[in-house]
Formats: structure tokens, C-alpha cells, sequence
């Protein structure tokens, strides 16, 4: 029942204390407080160079993106781009950091199911290398921002396969029944295409799918893959047209579980590309750029959050609850998903005695529930409990519910910190309001 | 099947647009952008003077303190201070709010389950009014900082009466069950308060409860009475004290739904104060200051999200999708919560041809459904989608997922509009950010 420390990448204990990319996480919390998230560099450019080795081994034209969704800070997407990847973004926020960032606009990729004009029109003038469009009427709003700007937008449309990967009802997006996207089901997407290859301001680059999140499995993606290359081989029978790009989206899966096995990028490379390969024989066509966009397997093993406990609660024959400085603001995802996290005492992670259930809480004014449901070493008020594998969509789902300030970001490179993000302040949290005079003087009055 | 636009306190329908708060919502979009979170004072102080006119006419002493962590914006604390107004903050983050926003430190409430010390060293050298004791471990904190600023903390208990109110299991707080408070059950409570009349630096002022959120039906604060009143006397019984304030929490209900009936706050008052007195006098105990907490009540109807509409998919024999420009980080209680939420077309509320089913979708790159399933005029690109009841947890629980800026808020008072949040930038978006000459570097040397 015990959590295997080794089973995460960038883990280990030493000296009775767990160490997170090298680093001692217990000194780390002291220096730089709680909560506070971790970010291994070592950890997430291994993970980087891992998927692009698997896939360029067995394909010959690769291209990597980094979801920065997952991780949307400017150094996670500057590691990326150092590391070869593109970036996908999904919005101009998004767009702005991987500029920041310096990421080669040609290897940007632009998604959004309602990408709004001034984005587009951003995106553009940025040289995105392809914008894809996710329906009718957004074709008809790049190929006019398109126009206006004298440029040619390179697309990619999103096409939905019709998979249901069996992942949380809010990230299965490769279905039917999604916002996302055109169906290929009933001829929507191909009848799409048709009309995107007469816009003269456009070029059509090819066709992209997501099948959705934390695939176990690599089935759903082979199912994609055949689905993919059919619709290619229809494309090219109905208009003659032949792709450049098939890009196959992301939700490759990553740790949350130390018992349970974890597909490694070669598995689904092995699966996919000879599939594909394949596929594409059998149909005569030639090979595409494969493009795949992992975020979470990549940003996610790279990511630790440190907090410290507080209050711990016996309700005699009902549960135990231990609760920690931090919670739905900095990790929505127990919220939103029902995710499952894996969690240590930093500084005793190894201790036997004493091993008991506990609900951990996060300290914000309502349920909160981080962890539901796990055994801990007798945690104790100043205790530090460090919180498996959340790289990805924590620091960028976060918020300041309860006008918590957000944590600070740590970047450990071979063991030596460095801030990346600053904590929040107090002021951060009220720099956006402006209170009427009439109120202010009203509040005047009253002394 | 429509929505009931006039069940809506601040909205009307004047020359086919959707007014609210006396403004024009069309304009209001088209001069501040979308999305736009609106917030109309006079239904804001509206709601909190009938909601101290329905305690204050039927009880003797009564303190009403908004819950600040339903809408943390400084003008709405502002605004309730101004209504006579105690202030409910539940981190340093809300009580630097409440403090910067005018509110009489005396009247200010300070709430958490899991308070930081630097929190406490703050509220006692602020002067609050009252802290709530959350756990055993809790009361010694404080009795050990208010001994070193050498002041006299009062203090309330928080009591978990044990009280399972059928709400959303993230908001059920008064049931055993929770990371809250200190059961009555099995005399847990009593023992901490005998622990607490000990402390040389604490004074004890009374007892708190919360039985959870959204509650539709008056009998569990009823229950919630009786217990406390039972545990009032067996304080009196056993250690000879009689508190000064009972404070039974807020949960007070906002409408979401205008088919559904709303109880008022007139409703609950009636229900409550008779069976405060009432059991008072049977156990001959004399009235203490009775004290609620509402916040969703008091702001929630306050507000209003306005959206542009983007693109419209019909998936033939799945469904109807509606994208609008924010979703989960303007609004993530859908996704938390499950929350239900109307919506009109603002530019054409009244028109009756095209009612149609639709699903309402964010524009995060993830499922995002913001209302699941309503019927609407035929949305189409650039109309303004309306959505009622978010003035409370919305701004609050607001994030940059995506990096998406948050909203402006729009403050009208009598229809005048005022930016009192202003629109985040994409600046704002990497303002905490830092990025290590080493990578800054080697972004130029690949130049």
C-alpha cells in the first residue's frame, strides 16, 4: 500500500529525506516556503528527447509539440523549443508565452475550437507554422483575416474520429458527441475540405485528431490511425489532394499510480508508426509528417508540489484528516476529475511505523478534498508532504480562490534551485481593481 | 421551457435587449469586451438589506457578515460594509481585501480550517473581531502568537453539528464527515472549549456552525439550532459559561434555475428565530448576538457573465453546440460542482422562433461545458450570450487556464457603468515569471 518513491523519475530518498531532481525537497520548503511547485528540468527535457527518440526511430518525418497547456510557463516552453519541439498553443496568452519564450514561430501550432478573430489575426502575424481550424465558420474567418493581412494561413482542420478512448467524460474530445472539430462521420469533414482547398487564402497542410487524455492503451490511437489514413486516401480520391502534415494530437498518459504499469512512449511508438506505416502502403500514399503533441506525459513526471500540514484531524470511527497549505486553487484537478495523486512525508518518506489512512484536505473554505484516500507516515502539523507528478495542469489551472496567492515555481537543474515563477503577493492578488472614488470617499465619510 | 427572465432580480427585457441593472448588457459587451462579469449594485445591497431586515425584525441582536470568498472583489466588500456589514474572510489574502476595502476590523470574522500562523499573527495585530477556532491544535496556535503580540484573541469555535444538509458533497460541511471543525458528537467540542476557557490569551465569545451550501429548506438550520442551543446549555452546565455570539454559518440559497421556487430570506428568519427564542427559553439560557454569513445569497444574483457567441455545430443526431469566449476559468463551477446555469441571447431574449436545444461550451481546450443542455433562439456567431446568477464563485474561482485573461468586472449603479476590475493583460499573464539568464541565453545564441 506504500507509495514506490522509485517508480517516479525524478524521485529518490536519501538521507531519510525525499530528494526531487536532485534536490532535497525538505531544505527546499524552508527556503522557499509552501506550498511550492517543483519543476525538474533534467526530468522534463528526458522526457522530450525519450518521445521524439521513440517516434524518429521509427518514423522517418517527426515532428514533436509540446501542449503547453499542460505547463504553460515560459520555461517549461523554452526548455521545449531547446529540445527541439514545436509548441501547440490554444490561445494568444498562450501564443504570447511561446513567443516570449522564443519558440520558432513555424514550428507553432495554433489550436482552439473558438479561436477569436483578433487571435487569428495574432496568430498570423506571428508566422504560426499551422492554425487549425476546428470548423466551417472559422475557415471563413482566417480566410478573410487571411486577406486582410496578405498572408496565406497553412492549415490543419480537426477532424473527430469517432473514438471513445474511455477516459473522464470532460477530456474525451475524439468522440461523436464533442465541441471539437468535424465529424469524418457522414462525410462532414470531407465535405469541409473541399471547400477549405478553394479559399485563396489558406493552404490547406492537412488534417488533425485528439483522442483524448491518459490513454493507458495504445488501441484508441491505432484505431485513429486507420481512420486517419482512410479519410487521407478519401481526400485524395475525392480532390486530389494529398497531406502534408497528419498529426495525431496527444493524451499519452503519465504516472499518477506507483503500482500500476505506465506504457512508455516506445509502446505507443511501436504501435502507431508501423500501423501508420502500414496503412499508408496499403493505400498507396506517401508518408505524411507525423506530428504528436504530447503535454501532460512530458510536463507532468517533471512536476512536484511541496506542501506543509497543518491541522490533523481523528474522527473517531469516521476518518482521519490531515491537512496541507495549499489545495483546489493550486490543484483543481481532485475538483474537476476526481484525479488521484500519490503522495510522501518529504522528511521521513521512508518511516514504516505508524502508517494510517487519511483523507488529505487542501485549507481553502470548502470541502477540498486533494487526496481522498491514503496511507501516510503518522503526519504530523509542520510535516512536508510532497504530491506526485503535478507538472502538468496545476500550475496552469491554478487560481486564487480564497485570495490565496499562487506558489512559486522552482526550476531544479542537477540539484540547484532556481525561481522561475515568483510567489504572489497580496497586492498581486487586488492589482487589477480599481474601487470608485464614490466608494472610496464614501468609506471617508464614515472615519 | 424558457428561462423567466423577470424571476431574475436585476434583469428585464426593454427594446428587444436583455437589460441588467439598468443597463443595456448589448452595449455594455460591445463598449467592455466579452467575457464581462457584470455586477449590479442595488440588487448587491438589496440583497443584504432584506436580509437584515428579515433577521433584525424578528431578533433582538443579529450581526450579518458577508462571506467574502463568494465574490472577493474589493468594491462588493466595500458595498456590503457600507450596508452595516460584518466581513468574513478566510485567508490573509480576504482579510487584506476586507482591511483595503474599509471594513471595520471588529466586524470582520476569521474563518479557515487550516490558518497559517503568519495568518494569525495578522488578524490579531488587524484587530478582528472574531477568529474561529477550527481544531484543538489551532487554539494553542493562537493562544502562543496572541501571548507573544501580547493582545487578547477572541475567539469563536467552530462546532460540526453533524447535520448532512443534501447538497453537493464538495459543499457538505456540517455533517460529521469533514475536514471542519470539531464534532459535537461524542463530546469533543465540549472538551475543547473546557480546553479553551483555560488559555490566559484566548477569550472565548461564543460557537459556530455551517451546514453547507445552496440549502432549499429551512429544517436544517432548525436542526442545526436545536443542537447548538443543546450545547450552549451543556456549556453553561458544565463549565459555567455563557457565550456572547452564535454564529450559524451561511448556505443561504440563490436561484439558478427560474422554474424553480426560491425560499426568501424572510422565509428562513421566520423559521430560525422563533426556534432560537424558543429553545433559549426552555433551557433558560439569554439571547446571545446571533450571527449569519451569507455570500452566494447576497452576491450570486448580484451577477451576470456576458459572452460572445462563436461557432455553432450541429452534430445530426447527437446534438447542438454553442461556443462562447470564457468557460471553466471565468466559471470552473460546472465542471467542479456539476452547477446548472440559464442563459439568454442577450440581443434577442424574447424571440420565440428557433428555440432549440443546445449545449453551451467554453473555449478551453478541453470538453469546458459551461451549461449542458438549453434551449436557445438559434445562437449565432457574435450574439451575446447572457448567463445569470454568477456573481458568486465565479470571479472568485476565476483562473488563467488556457492563459486566458480574466474578465472585467462592470459595477452599474443605476445603470452607470464602472470597470472595478479591470480586463487582465497578456503582461499580467507572465508577470510573476522569470526566466534564467542560462535559458535566456541560449535562446540568443541560436539566433
Amino acid at each position: 500500500m506504500k507509495v514506490k518513491v522509485e517508480k517516479y523519475p525524478a524521485a529518490a530518498v536519501k538521507n531519510g529525506r525525499l530528494y526531487f531532481g536532485g534536490a532535497d525537497t525538505v531544505a527546499l520548503a524552508k527556503r522557499f516556503g509552501t506550498p511550492l511547485y517543483l519543476f525538474d528540468d533534467a526530468t522534463f527535457r528526458g522526457a522530450c528527447r525519450a518521445f521524439r527518440k521513440a517516434f524518429e526511430s521509427k518514423y522517418e518525418d517527426v515532428m514533436i509539440v509540446f501542449a503547453c497547456k499542460a505547463n504553460a510557463m515560459l520555461s517549461a516552453m523554452r526548455l521545449a523549443a531547446e529540445e527541439g519541439l514545436g509548441l501547440d498553443v490554444a490561445s494568444a496568452g498562450e501564443l504570447t508565452g511561446a513567443i516570449l519564450a522564443g519558440g520558432d514561430p513555424e514550428k507553432i501550432i495554433f489550436h482552439g475550437s473558438y479561436k477569436k478573430e483578433e487571435e487569428i489575426e495574432m496568430a498570423l502575424l506571428a508566422g504560426v507554422g499551422r492554425i487549425v481550424l476546428d470548423s466551417d465558420f472559422e475557415a471563413d474567418t482566417v480566410d478573410r483575416v487571411a486577406k486582410r493581412l496578405g498572408v496565406k494561413a497553412r492549415v490543419l482542420l480537426r477532424v473527430t474520429p469517432g473514438i471513445d478512448a474511455h477516459v473522464h467524460e470532460m477530456v474525451q474530445v475524439g468522440k461523436l458527441d464533442t465541441k471539437f472539430g468535424v465529424p469524418l462521420k457522414g462525410g462532414e469533414a470531407l465535405r469541409l475540405v473541399g471547400r477549405i482547398i478553394k479559399k485563396k487564402n489558406i493552404e490547406f497542410m492537412g488534417i488533425h485528431c485528439h483522442i483524448g487524455s491518459q490513454i493507458l492503451d495504445a488501441d484508441p490511437y491505432r484505431l485513429a490511425i486507420q481512420r486517419m489514413v482512410s479519410f487521407i486516401a478519401e481526400l485524395r480520391d475525392e480532390y486530389g489532394v494529398l497531406i502534408i502534415d497528419l498529426d495525431i494530437g496527444g493524451g499519452f498518459p503519465v504516472r499518477y499510480d506507483s503500482k500500476q504499469a505506465l506504457p512508455t512512449p516506445e509502446k505507443f511508438a511501436a504501435a502507431v508508426c508501423p500501423a501508420l506505416l502500414a496503412e499508408l502502403r496499403a493505400k498507396g500514399i506517401p508518408e505524411p509528417r507525423l506530428i504528436l503533441e504530447p503535454g501532460r506525459s512530458l510536463a507532468g513526471p517533471a512536476g512536484m508540489t511541496l506542501y506543509t500540514v497543518g491541522p490533523v484531524k481523528a474522527i473517531p470511527g469516521v476518518r482521519n484528516y490531515a491537512s496541507v497549505d495549499g489545495g483546489l486553487s493550486d490543484n483543481p484537478r481532485p475538483g474537476l476529475y476526481g484525479a488521484l495523486y500519490e503522495a510522501v512525508i518529504a522528511n521521513r518518506p521512508e518511516e514504516k511505523k505508524g502508517l494510517k489512512k487519511f483523507r488529505v484536505s487542501g485549507r481553502h473554505c470548502e470541502t477540498d478534498t486533494l487526496i481522498p484516500d491514503i496511507e501516510l507516515q503518522d503526519p504530523r502539523p509542520g510535516d512536508v508532504l510532497a504530491v506526485f507528478t503535478t507538472g502538468a495542469y496545476n500550475y496552469s489551472m491554478s487560481g486564487n480562490y480564497n485570495k490565496f496567492p499562487r506558489p512559486a515555481t522552482v526550476l531544479l537543474s542537477g540539484g540547484k534551485p532556481e525561481i522561475v515563477v515568483r510567489r504572489e503577493t497580496h497586492d498581486d492578488l487586488y492589482n487589477c481593481e480599481i474601487m470608485p472614488a464614490r466608494l472610496k470617499n464614501a468609506k471617508k465619510k464614515k472615519k
